[in-house]
Formats: structure tokens, sequence, C-alpha cells
């Protein structure tokens, strides 16, 4: 299947794994492949092509932070050459074949690190995505591919292919572990920083767009797909749709334009140089056809596509997500062999435009499409991560990951409620409007006070007791929110509500609600049942 | 002088401005002069060439947020052709000289805009900037310029220079005026969104980079900036020196590199379709000279760019702003005739760099190099726009205005303080380290109560009182910040203090500080004082 390109000795990878599993890491246990575009110190860096290869001296920090959280690296896996390719087939090690049905294609580039997880040779393993290397081989193989918001993992490291729209990605069976390895990876100083008001989780009920007509999938697909949009809809998402056309218009641009230039200015010189070499026929063409092509033409093509994204982002105005097929059907190698540029360019349907328009993208199992596996792409704007994630686990049923990884690397800020803003609550939208994210149960230390405001809806008000008098410890939620979305929630909160510190039974002051003194005082006193739901059960509240 | 290349019958002039005068608008009565390179419609745009002319349909969008505010159009300025010159003197309708040396260039390439302003012949004028031509000019004639973060104002209606990197600005008398412009023009649909943690405001006593060499400088230009250095320092600023080597490099980048491509593809084809056209030779040769770069190039320019912005940032991480002359000579017009690029490259020096490493600026005039004025401008970060016009006001020894333009656009938030953040507290700085810019005075309703809290420092506790209780009218403080920076001080916040709506004597409901019920009782009364300065000053704290 040439999945594998280099390989750590056995021996090795065994003592680390042992020595991982006894300490106390994220990924601790947890064995990694990595496409060999992406530097591993003590294994070269081919990109596909033998006499490119290099010896790095350092690990790309990708590599180095899932090292760092217990992840063991077994090698490098196979790839389009140069990361250009969506089929897995153009590479000198060998065409990589699907995990299940050997005439099939893998999908690229990351074509063997998609494989390696889907055989169960890897847990987890790194992948890049310019035009959907990350995505269309997850989908393909039936995995879950992640790839973030472009630059907020560093590429460092990484052999450019289209260095603007270049972007490390993970891939695994389930989203859970897939969100663990890319908490891991986030964040650092080459990275691109967080906005203060970064979304960290999709509302409850999110609207999610859908493309208008399905270009490239036949019946049994665009069934596949219909059902996809059903278990969504079912789970709670709004479904409207939206004009593909403007997407799949950036498409072209990627391959067909003068965006192919950043792939000469990477290793256009080093093909040029080496006529020799093992390349890749389709691929060489592509980077070689690409020399000639004037500056201003590249300038032209740019404009082209910061206008088409102004125009498919408008599209999204009113939309959290969208959803779109991962890809569009499964080839056959021999169909790939017959027309490497055609059947590759339809791979990218729903994948090319995605990096152009700086948006986010996690690709999720979604059934079957005849004998073929069907995925799905919740795509995002930029730095709506989370929010794709959750939409993602809504589509495969199952639960969000409670500390959803943007959250882990982006500044944020958290609220403690006790009453209408409890996860069910009447007011809880004005939280999950903001992107804020439930993050747990907790209770107060024992010096609290808890009334009934009389206000529409009713509101509890917290205070806290004099030193010699009794308290109780009073129930409340924690949501995880931006900065920015504590600052407006604090500026649209009515009086006599009000935001301060609280302390809480394990010794810490959390930022919480409070409350004005004489409207707390005024409030008949509720402490006694402990939450604001036992005094509601106990028809305390009217 | 060449000033002007169409205006506007001046009787239709006179009525409108009489009409303006009349309304009020924030520019009611102000004449505007506008680059021919912008569109206003009922006059041709030449872009500074007789054959590109064309009549536009429609103001450009600057245009009419101006006029909209009262603004009166007398006509369209001369330019250095097609935006492409620092000098002012690359004009088929004739070489700008500068408004009191006939001898000497304007300076470009918004030259006509800039002289226009500094002869009283307009009040305000827009110029465009790519290279320095907002600011260039603004120096050497001796007014202000504000060149605003790349995209916060609209560049619709503007015939491309160097398309990425083109912005429009104001030139005015002085920097109120000029602030004023800029608040009414900012914003829109298809302006580039503020930051949710825009800073509002520069600290009280910001730290300000200056060069550690100044390149091009003569003794006595030397002697000038010196001078401003020596101002801005006894004006509160802290100074430190950068290296400007990395910041430099990237003008190189700017008109000897790959990057000139942008100005082939705005108008490059044009130049090739009309070589009998009134082109000027300087122009047309550098625009010409781009047909030909290949697109891998240009690629390897914008890397370039990206790596020399980063670390140029790096240098800057631990300033505010910026100071750097505003041009570093000033030649005459003979000079320019007999090294027409030489000259001009020198005239860029500090102000190449500006708009390729998104950063934003305000020129000011600074005394006189000689017999020449004498200009520096303040550069900031993205978006710092506010931050870079508070410390050009310390520059010129004057009032920063109030309302600082990008506040005016951008969403932010406000916070009513009563102790230690008033202005001149102990703790003030918790605001300014976050941006918030001091907005007032105001009081509160006659419902509140103030006591003294026992912390370090010792805080106001302000309370509601019953609604059948005297109460007492409190005096505040009224600070605006961004919203991530309101929710970050909450963040920070300790308990007692709380953060919820006040009422105050004009019946608005703001954000402002409050207290947990129990500390606040707990305190003296000092509510009779009306005012935590009157109670400090009376004693009554300790």
């Amino acid at each position: 299947m040439a999945v594998w390109i280099s390989r750590r000795p056995q021996a090795e990878v065994d003592a680390a794994l042992a020595q991982s599993s006894a300490a106390a890491g994220s990924l601790a246990g947890i064995r990694l492949a990595v496409k060999d575009n992406v530097d591993v110190a003590g294994l070269p860096t081919t990109a596909g092509c033998p006499e490119f290869a290099y010896q790095p001296s350092a690990d790309a920090p990708a590599v180095a932070a899932l090292r760092a959280a217990g992840a063991v690296v077994l090698g490098k896996t196979n790839l389009d050459q140069f990361a250009t390719g969506l089929v897995g087939s153009r590479s000198p090690y060998g065409a990589v074949s699907d995990s299940r049905r050997p005439d099939y294609i893998s999908g690229g580039s990351s074509s063997g690190s998609a494989v390696a997880v889907a055989l169960g040779e890897a847990d987890i393993a790194i992948g890049t995505d310019t035009a959907g290397s990350g995505r269309v081989p997850a989908g393909l193989q039936g995995i879950v591919g992640i790839k973030p918001t472009l630059g907020v993992i560093s590429t460092d490291g990484v052999v450019p292919a289209c260095e603007s729209y270049d972007c490390v990605t993970i891939f695994a069976a389930d989203l859970e572990l897939a969100n663990r390895a890319m908490a891991a990876m986030a964040g650092g100083a080459a990275a691109r920083p967080w906005p203060a008001d970064t979304a960290l989780a999709a509302p409850p009920r999110p609207v999610v767009a859908i493309p208008d007509e399905l270009p490239g999938l036949d019946a049994t697909w665009q069934k596949a797909f219909g059902d996809a949009v059903g278990r969504l809809s079912e789970a709670g998402a709004q479904i409207v749709t939206v004009e593909i056309a403007p997407f799949l218009a950036a498409a072209t641009l990627l391959y067909e334009g003068a965006l192919v230039s950043e792939r000469y200015a990477a290793v256009g010189e080093f093909i040029d140089a080496h006529q020799d070499a093992a390349l890749d026929p389709v691929v060489a063409g592509i980077v070689t056809g690409a020399r000639g092509i004037p500056a201003h033409r590249l300038v032209r093509d740019l404009r082209e596509v910061k206008d088409l994204r102004r125009t498919a982002m408008a599209l999204l105005a009113g939309a959290d997500a969208m959803m779109v097929p991962t890809a569009p059907t499964h080839p056959r190698l021999d169909e790939v062999a017959a027309d490497p540029v055609g059947v590759n360019s339809k791979m990218g349907t729903y994948t090319n435009f995605c990096n152009l328009f700086d948006m986010c993208g996690v690709s999720v199992p979604a059934g079957k499409a005849g004998d073929a596996q069907f995925g799905v792409t919740i795509l995002g704007r930029a730095f709506d991560d989370a929010v794709a994630l959750d939409i993602a686990a809504l589509v495969m049923n199952v639960q969000a990951p409670q500390h959803a990884w943007p959250l882990t690397v982006a500044a944020n800020t958290e609220l403690i409620v006790f009453g209408a803003h409890l996860r069910g609550g009447p007011l809880v939208h004005q939280l999950t409007d903001l992107g804020a994210r439930w993050a747990g149960e907790l209770n107060t230390a024992a010096r609290y006070r808890m009334s009934v405001l009389d206000t529409t809806p009713v509101k509890p008000a917290i205070g806290r007791v004099p030193d010699d008098a009794a308290g109780a410890s009073l129930y409340g939620h924690r949501w995880v929110l931006s900065p920015a979305a504590l600052g407006i929630f604090l500026a649209a909160l009515p009086a006599p509500m009000q935001l301060g510190k609280v302390e809480f039974a394990d010794g810490t002051w959390r930022t919480a609600f409070g409350c004005d003194g004489t409207a707390a005082a005024s409030g008949k006193d509720i402490s006694s049942y402990g939450s604001w739901p036992a005094a509601m059960e106990a028809g305390a509240l009217g």
C-alpha cells in the first residue's frame, strides 16, 4: 500500500511508547505518523521525492508539541509529491491505495497519514492541507481530519507547497482524540494570534448552510449527503441553502490560475535543476508550468480571490458554518491514471476554496455512499474552529469535547452563573450568542446568600454574608468566553445585576454574578435550597 | 503652482458652502480638496494623465462621507501621475512646487492636496498613500497628514496604484480637524473591521521608539529631529531606540522588487496601449519595467516582506509607537530633475515600509530644519490609530482630540468610575494599560450612597439606596474602552468590587462600579461629600 516512506526502528518505538505511557502527557502512549513533508529529527524529509531529501536538525514545532504531550513518532508517511495532488497516487514511493478497497485511491496529498490511521497502524497522524490534502483523504478513509484556521499552528519545518495557503492538519479515528492533538499543537510564538472575540462554541441550535447544488455527486452520493443533512437537522441545527457558485469559482484559481506560481517559488528551481530525479510527471508539469506566469497576473488573481471571498462571506453572513461533502466521489486508481489532472481537479470541488477564503474545516465520517466511505466537512469562518468542531460533533452524534482546542490556546475569561443563565435557563442565549462554552458545575464557598429578585424572568441575587454570619454554598455553572464576549455581556447587563469576584468551595475567586446590595436585601432568601433549580423545584421562586 | 487639475464653478461652491454652513454636520462649511485619483461625481478623474480621464458616476465612499458631514468639494488636485512618486513633479499638469519656496518640491504624490491646505485654499484635503504620498507632502508643507491603518477607510472609487497597500488619507492644518474628517470617513460596510481589543488611547506616559540611526538627514535635519524627541520626552513620553535597518530594508522591496508588478496590474495595460499619451517618462518607465517580472519572484518578495515585518514588529514589542522624520530632506525641483529616481527613493526612506508592515501613521509639523518645514511621523501598529494620534498631539503640544476617530467607528463599551480609577487616581493605569480613553465627567442620579472600603488603596463602594430613602448624586469619570478591555478589566477586578448598571443624572443607565452589598454596608458613609476627591480633600477617607 506504500503507506510509509521511513520508519523508526521498532525497538526504539516500543521503548518510547513504554516511557510515554508511564508519563502524564495528554497524548501518553499515542502512536503518531507524520506526513513526509514535515520535519522529524532523525528521519529524512523527502516531500515524496528521494532526491529532494534532507536531514532536518530539529522537529517541526507541530511535531515537537505532539511529542511533548507524549505522542510517539512511528515514521514518515507517503504523500503526493511536494503535497501537490488530492489523489495519493502521485509518488515515486508508490501509489497509496484505499485502506479497504485496493483498486481505489486513498485520497491525498496526505495519503499515507490518512491510511495509517484508517488501518489502525497509527492513532493520530499529521497531514498538511492547501487545497484539501487534510480533508479529502479523511473523507475517503472514513476518519476525522481537522484543518485549522491558517496560521494558528506553525508551519515552520514544513516543506512549502503553496505557502500562503498551507497548514498543518491532524487525522484521528474520532473527534475527541483529534481535538486533544490539536490542543497540543496549537499556539506558540510563531502562531497567528486568536482575536479577542473568538467564539468558543457553536450555539445550541446552529444555523448551517448547505450548497444549493451538488455538482459532481451521483445520486448515491447525493443521497448520502442528504442523509447527513437530515441527521444534522434532527440534532437541532437549522439548515439554510447557500449559492455554491462563488465558492467553486475560487477553485479554478488555485490550480488553473497564477497562484500555482507559489508552487514554483517553493520547489520550481529544484525541479528545473533535477530533471533526472524521480519526479512525478504530473506534479513536475504543474509546478514548472508556472515558471513563466507574470507577476501582474498573480496580482489580478489575488484580487479576484479577495473579491470572491467577500461575496462568499456575505452569503454566509447569517450562518454559523457551512456543510459540504468532503469529496464528490471515490475514484479507482485506473481512473486517476487515465485522467490525472481532471480527476484530481474534481476531487477538490468542495475543498479548494477553503484556504483561499481563510476558512477552517473539520471533515468527519458520515456513513456510506454505496461501498464507499462518505465524509462531510463543516467549514467555518477564520477562527471559528470551535464552532466547526461542535457542529461536526452534531453530525457524528457524539458529545462535543468539553475543552474544544481553541479554548485551550486563546486568552479567555470565565463567568459563573447561578440562575437564568444556567445551562437550559431562559437567558442562556445571551451567552451562547457570544460564543460562550459551557464548562461544568461548581459551588461557592459557604459564605453566600441567595435571594429572589422581582424581575422578568425572576433572577437570583447573590451576596456575600458578613464574616460573623452563616452562609450557604451555592450551585453554579461555569461558562468560558472571550474577553470581548464578557465585555459585551457586561455592557448589556441590566440593573440590579452586577459582576465581580465570588469565592468558590475550592478556594478560588472567580468572576461571577453579584447584585446591588439594596436589591439583594429586598428579595426573599432562598439560600437554604442551595441552588436555583432546587428552589424552583420547591416552588420557592413565585 | 499647478495645484488644481479641475475646479467646481465658484458659484456652485459658494452656494454649497452657504447651505452647508447653515446645517449641523461635523464638517459644516469646511472646504475640501480631493486628489485627482479619487472619484468625485461631476468632475473627471484623471489620475494625473489626461488620456486616462473618465467621468465617475458617483463619489468615492470617502468623498461621499465627507460631503455627508458637510464638507464642500472645491475641485480635484494635481498629483504624481498614477500616484507613483513622492516628489510632486511627475505630472503633465505641471510640477507642483512648495507653498513657500517656489524652487522647491511640494512632495507627493498627493502634491496638490497638501499645497492647497498649506496655502489655505482648502481646509481639508483627501490624499492617498502607498509609499508615503499622504505623509511626505504633509511633512514638507508643514501640515498634518493622517494615514490610517490599511482598509479602515474604503478605497472604492480610488484609482489603484499598488492596490494591496493603497489607502485614503487626510490633510489639514491641525490635528483636531484632521481627526474630525477621519471620523466622518472611517467605517462602512466595505471597511476592514476594527478588532474587539482596539486601543482607543495612548497611555499617559507612552513608550516611543526612535531610530538608532538617521540615514539621509544632514546635521540641521538631525538636530530638528532631536529637538522633536526632546519635546516628546518633556511631554512625558519614554524614549527608546530601535534598530532601523529592518524597516529600511523593506523600502527597497516596494520600488526595486517585484511588488512594482501591482502598479503594472493597475495601469500597465493602459500605458502599453497609449504610448502617445501625456505620460510622465519616469512613471511610465517604472510601471512598464514591471511587465515581465515573473510571479514566483513576487511570491518570494512577499515572503520577504512578511519576514521583515515579523522582525520589525518584534523590535517594537515594548513600544507603544515609533517616531521617525517624515522626510529626510527637502530637495529643489532641479535636484529632482537631475536624478528623478534617486531623489524620489531617498524621500521615501522613512515612509516606504509603513504600509508594507500594515502600520498606521500621523505626520505632524515639528518646527523647522533651516528654512525648511520639518515634520515627524508617529507610526503605530495596525489599528493603533488612536495611539498614534495621541502621541502626535504630545509632539505638537496640543490637546488630544477627546473623541479620537477610531473610537467613533469601532464597537466600544464604557465604564464609569468613582474612586481610585478617576483620572489621576492610583489605579488608573489598569484602564490606560488596556487602551481606555478618558471621555469626561458625569454625575449619578440622586439615588446612590458612597462608602469607604477598607482596601489598599482605599476605594469607594457605590450602592443604590432603597426607593424610600434619600440618595446622593455622585461624581464620576467616563472611560471608553474596547469590549475586550472591559472583559479583561472585569476578569482582573478583585472582590468586593463589582460592575453593573448605575443610573445617571441625565436618566441614562451606564456600566459603572458597584460593590457587594455586605462590604458596601460595612464602610463609612461619605455620600454627603458628593465625590471621592471632595471626601479625600476633607480627610474623610482615613
